[in-house]
């Protein structure tokens, strides 16, 4: 949770193999560059010989100046402790373009959050292999592009959307998007695209989920985000969360009540992937709430 | 739940003392009626002298003509059997006004609802004391009356909005609005008026429910549906639900974390009060979930 | 739920295919019996041609004479119209035998509430293929019964166990028991055993649960109670839960955090059935809760 | 979580008006130490002019010597920096005396826990005003001791109750301990008492909150763990949760129900205790989970 949307907020990731003193280094480095923690977050897998995550929300008086010097002195710190970082400043909105189909729920949810604020991002474009919601999402400002794809006019399409996206977007959500994106798509946003399924992962892998629940007579029924790999549903899961239901519950009453709990956790995900709150480690996120 | 959305469907509420015998009274008199029975749900206070609360819910082949004949006779049973009771069909969808102030979350929920179907519910009006939301309103098709208001004009105010009510409202949803009703007011819809207070009720009865949560350090915070009475913050609670939160979430962040289970749980009540399945016992409800 | 524990209540279950006026037949026939109706519950999966569940509890007077009479006119009853059927008198407590192996917080979670008469059941004993809860079970005046079980010895074990069952036990409950029953000793106890297994069903069916969820990075984690069947972990379904957890836990810490969704989703099944609210169909349940 | 129950870890908890550098300053004090860290949690309650807080968990070779020179020398770092501070070591367990009165629900479960090692804290001792649970606690190997108590004899009694804590005892806990302490007993252990209310607080604040939560109801009860000041019921909140409820619960049966809750909430809280993860500050606490 994080109130200050101002722009003299930045945010720094790290992570690197496990060794001592790297705390100290990072905070000393910001102590010199004059930073002042706000937030300071830290996990390692191993304290032996594991992998070492941090994330420090820091405030930086003179903002712009002074986040400037501190982003080129930490590519000679990074190279001398091999450290793998990502700095992002409040002043510079993540730019989130949104895959849809036809369902609108998960869309309006990531529409609704931006509209008032909740969610600090941009969204530059909403493309879709369907028209129709062209409207609702105009009727936003936003732009809307239909893409239409079919197995012989994928390469084409996908072709077509990276082109829209190039350098207009820094990350994709898709929200009930029914298209299996190709290993080419995925390779240009490595974590960067977030998918939200609608079952409780590793449960129902796979189409018509929500159908397969109501068969096996489960009492609760989930949804998951997740980065999206090549590796159809096995992506790393950002976000999980569940919902009861009961026998009385049809097949499609399970799909209206499962698009509340797809809302939520979707919303969840991409402000917390918005807010550099995630970190991907092989395939399992570390996530500092 | 129900998927039913079709017209041959009608619902029956009856509460009455108990007494021995009326489960068979009134199941034997829909038999008659060629109804048949799909959903039965039924509480007794106290077997011995309490109040019994039933819902029926059930189909009937030729609708049009048995539904009248039922509900005709229907009045003579209920004489003869000193029953309160509330029939209603699928054909005709509760007619619900929305009062809103600034906030739009807890009116965005309902309106997308509504629109998806979710909660088969008309929506003849939204009347805000605040002009800022008529843009959006409007543009979903939905007329939007701003009536103004302050100590002055409270009386006029209402009076205006019960003439727009009049005729063309079954009942009323406060979606965040920030306007205490006169008793003269809450009279006309006794039981109609649905609140979303923003605690979790009786905890931080009143106002700044969010900043007084804040200040006590609690580790959920909560959210309360209720029927409107003259006793503020007292009516029969219909749904309430929790989130929880921690040491980092500042009072503002509160105040965006809580519109989410406002949401969730003013949507949850309103769903069950168009589907007929709230009945109201003194200050309790009994919610057939 | 039901506080009453005295003498005079009885629990009819019924379940037959969709016929117009089973309820009406069903309530007149309590009524001329003199029962007093206190919870009704019922379920159709299909209006139109499905199968039909129903739950009664009622009070008697004059309970001794009355019941016997009651049950003797249900077989009457019961094939004019072709119901099945379950009647059961709270005069009567079941009679749980509890397999367990070398874990004990299931087993614990059981007996503390049948100490504590949270769950109405008698333990008439507690088997196991290890000796270490001899003590700890023994201390609560339940008869204790090791008998080992390695693959050699799983027929006669069984058989042994089964002795010791014959005439004294009701329904069998695996409290973390890890050996998997014959299709032969199932097959005395259909619908009577139950299992807790330790993730959320159908996710990580089979061996180690949680290390598998520790290795897929999942968020939350489960336990999932359902009757024992010949294919396992796919039998009926009766309670699941699940319980948050972070990239903090290692995969013992899961362990840990699981036994105590385990233990609150074990005793809730248990108390279920022990209470005549689980009806099986198919491969699901109907729980009336 | 931490799994580590090994003799060469130690916790450190520091908080100090917030100044810059001072995770620096402390990072490196450990640094030199030779500490290797493994959980960094940090808090401020704001960034310009608050209150910082710290816990940092962490491993040292050769324990037994460096654990002693680094406590001699935060002696002084603490004094040149003014910082409040707290070490421990896992070397030497917490020592808790329960305080019980005639319900053994919540006392079970911090036995279970203890005995499990599922929560590393020795029992001294178990201090109650009745005799009840004398056997019960005695087969634990634990030693009970029975102060009657009654107006006329409670400042005796408390009396008698500190000679037996002192020296023996780190925390004491109220597992639903139907006595009043006096503040002169409070004042010897400050912020080192703990209480299980049997409400979520402030809801239903003093006697009988499930007969009142009845009476209002509400659709959850819940639970509250605090530390126990002079205020009754309005001391430091550790930890809350609830449970669901509906219109079937009787008063007896919210009782039933909210056990589980406040076992599961106490139980939290005291494990949160033991590993030094919570910090007092005003009113309110920091959690470090």
């Amino acid at each position: 949770m994080s109130t200050n949307l101002e722009g003299n907020r930045a945010k720094l990731l790290i992570s690197c193999p496990e060794k001592p003193g790297i705390i100290s280094t990072v905070t000393n480095f910001l102590l010199e560059h004059k930073a002042n923690i706000v937030h300071f977050d830290q996990h390692t897998t191993d304290p032996q010989a594991g992998i070492f995550f941090m994330r420090i929300e820091f405030d930086l008086e003179d903002f712009d100046s002074s986040f400037v010097q501190l982003e080129s002195d930490l590519h000679v710190l990074a190279r001398d402790y091999d450290l793998d970082w990502q700095l992002s400043s409040n002043k510079k909105k993540k730019r989130m373009a949104i895959f849809v189909s036809k369902m609108d729920h998960a869309l309006m949810e990531l529409i609704l959050r931006w509209k008032s604020k909740e969610i600090p991002v941009e969204i530059p474009m909403v493309i879709s292999n369907h028209a129709d919601l062209k409207d609702v999402v105009e009727s936003y400002g936003i732009p809307f592009y239909h893409i239409p794809m079919s197995k012989e006019t994928k390469e084409d399409a996908e072709k077509k959307a990276l082109e829209l996206l190039k350098g207009k977007v820094d990350f994709i959500v898709l929200a009930r998007y029914m298209q299996i994106l190709s290993p080419n798509f995925i390779s240009k946003y490595p974590n960067q695209i977030i998918n939200i399924h609608h079952s409780f992962l590793p449960a129902f892998v796979g189409a018509n989920p929500y159908v397969r629940a109501f068969n096996r007579g489960v009492k609760l029924i989930g949804a998951t985000a997740h980065y999206v790999t090549n590796d159809l549903d096995e992506g790393p899961i950002i976000e999980q969360d569940v919902q009861r239901i009961n026998h009385r519950y049809a097949a499609e009453d399970l799909k209206i009540a499962g698009r509340y709990v797809e809302r939520r956790v979707l919303a969840e995900a991409v402000s917390w992937h918005v807010e550099d709150k995630v970190l991907v480690h092989g395939n399992k996120t570390i996530v500092f709430t």
